[in-house]
């Protein structure tokens, strides 16, 4: 999508350089764009840990790269298949919520493992990876593509007044290569001239909604609010949401959605309001072998530190300030799970489906027991 | 409550000037802890409106003592009955929410024409200021031994497993004179020596919750944790939530719950997951009048910058950081309804009701129709 007019990705091999992974560092918006320059393992699984990139789809993604600077780096040190298989290890154990990663390496272990000698498997990894991440770009633009018909549908029902989109987090194209998942309907939307507004919920303690998602919808045009994330509710009883749409970090196969905390009470309200909940995912989110999503995805737990600082911007420097009494603990918890009968749909490359294991499978035959 | 050992309320008549009225300014908590000398109408206005002062008893308490600076004020500078009057005017303005407010200057308003002289109705003004700080104390300190049983009872099936309660913002002793409304019923059973332990959730944008109530918990001694808003739902999906107390910025005589943004998704969750949500108010937030309170609650919309800023401590300093694009836009709602089909019941100075007109009449049958 457009940064100040220019197209960019969030993640891409340095044109001068394809042993370089370029990504955008996402630590420092919306106040600092900030290119780093990825050159080992080491810094790709400091880059997804620490979050320099972070988000369903560009977990993945950066982990297809991570294997293919770790094959690099094999090729050149020797013990090739033992590198890599513990480079595998050490990106999967960076983030474990997102199944994205673990589908993204078993990818690579694959395809790495079909090549004869090291220079063939470095070829073999940067080609998957440059797969992954086009895949990824593609899935995007189709769940955009098969989503813009429900913006369509409410706006025909408007009569000229904006049509009001709730989502959570920061599931645009910062989160994936580009397009975004749960933004890329929205995008479609914009684009083809709909009137559309945007409630930007802004996600503590992260703030990936004030910061990233405002930053993205602002640079791309689209109109937006920010708000707290207690206030959804109230706009939803007051009926100023027409649709929620949001992305997921893990769906099972049965339609529970693993996405950032506070999704959960998002669905609820739509559910008491009667308004559509919606989740856009690439297939690749979908966990295919868990049934139960609130009983069996493991839930992230961050520093709780988090919890207890706010950082931002303050006279042109990155700072993080204490809002809590020292003293005090604190839990934070990445993300919660969304109970299938939350759920409207799912917004897929493939189309729209329900969410359960029989309308998911029609969509996905391949992956049916 | 107790700080740093030694007993304090949250507003007070100076000891050695009683035309002074000294309150904590809560702006710098949990970092500072800095006394106010208020000494005209003029400076207490701010004092509610820029909220150095804030909860819902507080507030009242605060415009009963605004209407004895005002009465001071009047006395010298003549057209008593004038200047008072448009005293109340003003700080009426301050916060449209809270029912309090109206209350305590209706109070004061009608105690003072009944006094002859200004001299008269200055010391009436004088009396009943201080009448309402003591009423509230009373009232919360009866929440406590009311509400005490609720936790007293899930005490009993937890086997020693400690009682968690979840709040939201701050309906502690900051928010009151003491005490406090949801606090009261944890503070009697910490002090009984019931194990109990407080979620607390931080309250985006102001943080009353991190800022404010995990203060006042510590300060006593209260096992607490901060979460993050979005956190509430996941919690109460998975077991770690007994009770929800929450207080109250304005209830209907039907029993709908006007409280900080926030609470009604609180509600929502606690209604899905079958677990007790009550509200702990005296009976000066009880709205007498009306009937509707998602429709006719007026909600105060603040400052978007609040919500495009955070504000905290760096290096000693008070500071506020940004944390959205300035080009964005953002939206800032105080409170929202909770609807009384999802409140359990509702704790008052006189008992528990439920949250509805036949039941809330029971408890204070002056006010039935």
């Amino acid at each position: 999508m457009k940064v100040r007019g220019q197209h960019f990705r969030t993640i891409w091999l340095k044109l001068e350089d394809p042993n370089v992974v370029q990504l955008i560092d996402q630590r420092f918006l919306p106040h600092q764009f900030v290119i780093e320059e990825v050159r080992t393992l080491k810094q790709m699984t400091t880059a997804i840990r620490d979050m320099h990139v972070r988000g369903a789809g560009l977990i993945g993604v950066s982990a297809g790269y991570g294997m293919y600077l770790a094959a690099l780096e094999a090729a050149e040190r020797g013990s090739f298949d033992e590198r890599v298989s513990s480079a595998a290890t050490q990106l999967k154990a960076t983030r474990p919520t997102a199944v994205n990663l673990s589908w993204a390496l078993a990818r690579q272990l694959e395809t790495i493992a079909r090549g004869n000698t090291a220079d063939e498997k470095v070829a073999l990894a940067r080609r998957t990876a440059e797969q992954i991440a086009d895949d990824d770009v593609e899935h995007c633009r189709m769940i955009g593509h098969h989503g813009l018909k429900l913006i369509q549908s409410i706006a025909s029902k408007n009569a000229g007044r904006p049509v009001n989109v709730l989502t959570h987090c920061n599931a645009g194209w910062l989160a994936f290569v580009d397009h975004g998942s749960a933004t890329a309907p929205i995008y479609a939307a914009h684009d083809s001239g709909l009137p559309v507004h945007v409630w930007v919920s802004e996600t503590r303690p992260r703030n990936q909604g004030s910061k990233l998602n405002a930053w993205e919808l602002g640079e791309h045009g689209v109109p937006h609010t920010v708000i707290a994330d207690s206030a959804a509710g109230h706009l939803m009883q007051h009926g100023n949401v027409d649709l929620i749409i949001v992305g997921s970090d893990r769906t099972t196969y049965t339609g529970d959605v693993a996405n950032k905390i506070g999704t959960y009470l998002k669905a609820l309200a739509a559910k008491a309001n009667d308004i559509p909940f919606y989740v856009a995912l690439p297939s690749s989110s979908i966990d295919w072998k868990m049934r139960d999503g609130v009983k069996q995805i493991p839930i992230e737990q961050r520093a709780a530190e988090e919890i207890k600082r706010a950082n931002g911007w303050l006279d042109g420097r990155h700072v993080e300030v204490h809002i809590a009494p020292e003293r005090s603990a604190a839990a934070n918890l990445g993300f919660d799970v969304t109970p299938r009968h939350l759920v409207t749909g799912l917004i897929t490359e493939r189309g729209i489906c329900e969410a359960n294991e029989t309308s998911i499978f029609s969509l996905f035959p391949e992956h049916a027991p």
